[in-house]
């Protein structure tokens, strides 16, 4: 197509869906991407994609099964039927401004078979909040924590249970949180056993990290 | 203990040895923590230890099993009994001069039971190197990523498999690679699905991380 | 002119092109500086210009052949003919989103006499892709590598190749790739031989660097 | 003295300690201006002093009264008697290596007359030892908290008191914590109610702001 | 509600106002924690809000009593009778600049219960201008201190008074000022005792703390 | 005022302007201020001034002498006669983009008494362009160099002249030149003998100094 | 071996020596490479080593040719013989502590066949010293220019000349250099056309790049 | 020589000393390179000079007059009579540990033919030190201001007084006082008029520029 190449490194892995990035492509080639593999059959992700874009693609007539959601600037085209997992994912969140980036890994997780939970407003500044949730928390095979920020919330929960976390950092807050810096830096230095890191804002990431260990925990080792 | 408090969690997990990280602890601190939780019967490892802190432990007589793995400046007491894993979880590295960390990643997992395999030495200039071990990477669970200067191997690896990669940027460089932030910004930034990245030199962290994985998808999910 | 020199130094090189930096001047002074190289019968390619300074410039009705292209914001005036190299410079991107810095190196190369290839969007993520194009990259004398996020290909394909390469770090990405510092690393600590790197963004750069040394290249020593 | 003024302004405040930071001083420096203010009576702190500073003190048998502080590095001249406070400000810090911060923070409060107690090694990844000092951290009227790494306890510790709380990153870490910075950001971003943050591992600073605000809230407000 | 928990930490102490962070929110959520919070009886403070929010909790006619500070962008809404303080906690600006973060300080204190009084446009660069001041200063419980660019005015206070200075950096300033950094370093490396520093900007957080320490002083300590 | 402090501060020297400068102050504000001052017959500069901010004082029609320095964005009232000095100082620029940093230089410098020559777009890349200039250059006694992306000619101007040089770095250039930061650490790192820089864009500082300077080698030692 | 891979990737290009990069690796680990490497017959460059490593192979008594490029600290055997080029790279250093980083790649593109002229101690604030060696530069192929402190050397060079310039920031300087990253800026943010650069101290990298531009130059397109 | 270039620039100016800058220079090296220079008469000075380049020199017997100057690590050798200009430099500092920048300033300015008064430990957290000293401040035609830590004193000392102020950050301090980042932003950042920079601990550079400006005055315009 010129502009992007289109082949099976596309679908993020066998049975999962087809991704676009959409920054820094016009709306043009991200319709034509998406009608190219939209016909092969397969589910598609088109994540961080403004409003028109998705207009675009309702325009097109298409795709009559294509949603928007919002909070996640996420388009998903459910065109294969997708078996929900066993276990629940839950995806933490720290403040409620931390939930565009928590809807990003909910919306990948699930378009992965993944089932999840959101458990917003859990800062560590209130722990009374967070240690209500302990239970769901501690028989969960992986766990999502989205913290901007001091972002120390993926420490204190790293530190409660015994299953791996994946913790984003979040661009939320002003000042010396230097646009995520702060939340990504307190991540990485976390004390707490199984926690792990990806970039500011990356909720995709996260999803796709913890689908594909939840993914292999339910069919076992064979 | 006055300087330290012993409890349950410095056992990382349940099955799991008890971890002492050394620095910023006098000798004498060491000691007392290490026959602590000797007592106890558990398995024990103390990281980042220089050589002066396992001569005294040995000086004490009381570890007759005590070992020193001088690469990973890991000491490692073995009291329990240690169940290896089926699968094996490859430490694959870009340099030579990665071998310590990898070596902290493989003792780690080690005493947490699982068999690992290192991979030495496949940095991406030289892409045939890497790419004759693709079978091995293949069939893994979980693949810990070693590399400092430019950190690029992990997203070569992550593109390669489908199974989760955690990534540990070193501080092996000079000049603009500033003590491993090169690698630590290339592995947060990688396009390749399912790498998340721990904190620069923590071979301790991947190697924990990636047991948790693997420990649970060979128990698979009940 | 007051506000610029207006000397023969504005020709990159003998037969090269006069060039203007478009940011930070007005349109007003764009078009004055334009006219004044125009009248002695040079190419000029000028950089960065938004479409309403090239509305301006057609609009005094005085160039009839200039054009605009698009997505390397750049407006070229052809009045001397430009003999083409027999050798084409590769300009490889890892992103669909970092075509337009592509297109500056391509537009600029171009304008200098050389032949260019654009092969895009084979980042190291999807190795394939990249190693398709292998025989193309191997015949270069040069190659210009475009690339934003962890900036990996400009190692790989130094690792791939037998000549000089000049990586053009890209402002594409988010997070912890901080406007373009994440690749910009990445490829100054490169550990393929023969990797040199340009600003950030900065196309220009090294469509003129390729084509200093191609020509030169062509030409032999003598 | 050439070197050194002395005047009150010495006295950090009426009925407090004379105080000389040692850094950047020779030992000659140091013994004369010591020996200028100890003639005067006052009490005499001495921060960041090596042991041979403590030994040329000693030599000059001026002042049998003399100690010092090994793990502060703090040399303490008591000549007037201290009244001790009538509450207890808790010193918390999250691991042993951050106990010569404490050190520091604790002499530096007990010779402004605060009676204080080390509250050690309870980092946010172990939840419960934190939580049982919580009636000792709830009476108080102002805490100190040290911490390296990721530093979050500061804001677990603000939320769950409703007294000022002071906040010391230290450089404690490795790897990305960039020798103190990540605990720094982390405070500073703190989303709990109250909590201030002072210099890395400037101790002395949390203790003597400490001590002024119990100070004047054992005087109350008149 | 789904996006927030509403829960007694929202005050953040007892006789203290709840507390909403605007930023992140929309003007919905906004709207609905607010008329929850209200329903209480308590009262509110909602800080970084924009007109268009105070607008559309103006539009539901529910709090007749609603006011809009609007150089601090903060809704407040009274509905319990606060008790002022005897002493009054001086707010000190470097510059007209600084305004909105001093104001946000203001209303932040007083409806916790403090009187403030503001000093506007001391910056040290004009220091009989502080000096005149001096008096009010030094019959202070504690200070507030608000400045950009180089920040220097928390330590000249700090070395004029005897009780604690809440310092906060502002992001006033250009160029080397890196948006609040450079007074940000300036504050947390001041020589003067006493003195301690919050987040760029947070004019909230230095409210809070002063009102906290000066509410404990007025009590006593019993 | 409330706002703002006025004193005879406020003018930099005796016999200079009054300076206002305008940033983050409101329109109101500002006029109150110019009004106020202006009454006691003195010349006014006020930097950094929106459009809209003269055409509020124009509107007054109070101020019928002042004039509006567009590319400077600088406000000026001059009340008094301004005596020239005999020696001019040259203000010497890197390229055209450091127009307006250099103007600001300029205007401070005329309003302060000083003569001035503006030297443009003599950027090290073409040096013969500089070396055209170096009579003028040698026989001043102070002189002003503005430059932004690499900031190197302030180094090399250092080099060729025998007088004090005010380096003024410029926010001009893109990707590495991180705002200004790559110019300024250039001038701050200068082998070159008598350079010293002020703030990124800070022509008005540039200009203060260098008047200050040439005012006391015109008046000599007395 | 375990800890490296040997293979033909080791070898810059065909025809060119075998390299190792020292750090990081024992002393027992060079030696067995550099003899594993030395059996083949190939001439082999051993970079940043130590005195000690020189005299470890010295000790073996294998190797009779070898020698130790002090100020470079290279290990140099010459096996093979190396027919030197035509023209000759010239490689500028902006001071004397330059010097090293110059030596590296020296030896490093003289072991690739390329002759080289060192000119030392031209930089900017002394422009007749560089110009007195124009004429040598105006007939390079490609130039080495290699600076620390402000590094405008670079940018300077660039401008005289019409050949490709790499430049080489080096750590030489101190306060604001910042372990070199003020040269490393200023030579990316260069005006000049031509100008690429490579990692800070990196001689070896520019040594292999100006061998392979100059070598294919002198072979011509074929 | 090889390895420097000797030639009348390396006078700073006309009437002025001989200057070597050692760090990076080999002991033979700078012997040589000083015996060069002082067989042409000229009074010579080598800063960062280690004492044993100053026994290295006393060993040729061949610099009777040399001394070194410990606090400063300079070497002065005096062959030509210099005359001491009417007025003083005061040399202002901060605190005793930035004695030997302050110590570099003052033997540069020495040797330069100026006399100075050094003005020690009048950090603004003590404001009536530096008060004291306003007179001699206040008749100066330049001062020179050294500070590290908060680095406010050069504002205080600007708003004081009306002549040029160039201030030397120095790498005093710990924490986030970053190596002198704080100091040098603080100072960049500086409200004062007349307030200009140079590099971290650079007295050398101070104290030419210092030199400069008033022998200027001195001289007057003519």
């Amino acid at each position: 197509m010129g502009f992007a190449h289109l082949d099976h490194h596309r679908q993020i892995r066998c049975g999962f869906p087809e991704v676009i990035y959409c920054p820094g492509k016009t709306t043009e080639q991200i319709v034509k991407i998406f009608s190219n593999l939209a016909e092969k059959g397969n589910n598609i992700l088109a994540t961080r994609a403004e409003g028109n874009v998705f207009e675009a693609l309702v325009g097109t007539k298409k795709f009559p099964n294509i949603r928007y959601e919002k909070s996640a600037k996420a388009i998903v085209l459910e065109q294969k039927k997708i078996k929900p997992s066993k276990s629940v994912i839950p995806i933490v969140t720290a403040g409620t401004a931390d939930l565009p980036v928590a809807a990003e890994a909910k919306v990948t997780a699930e378009i992965m078979g993944q089932r999840t939970e959101l458990i917003c407003d859990v800062g560590v500044a209130g722990l009374h909040r967070l240690l209500g949730h302990l239970p769901k928390l501690q028989k969960a095979n992986v766990i999502i924590v989205v913290a901007g920020m001091e972002g120390a919330l993926a420490s204190v929960v790293g530190g409660l249970v015994s299953c791996p976390v994946i913790a984003v950092p979040t661009s939320v807050g002003y000042g010396a949180s230097f646009e995520g810096l702060s939340a990504l830096l307190t991540m990485l230095n976390s004390c707490a056993s199984g926690v792990t890191v990806v970039n500011i804002d990356n909720g995709f990431s996260a999803g796709v990290t913890a689908s594909l260990i939840n993914k292999k925990i339910e069919q076992g080792n064979n």
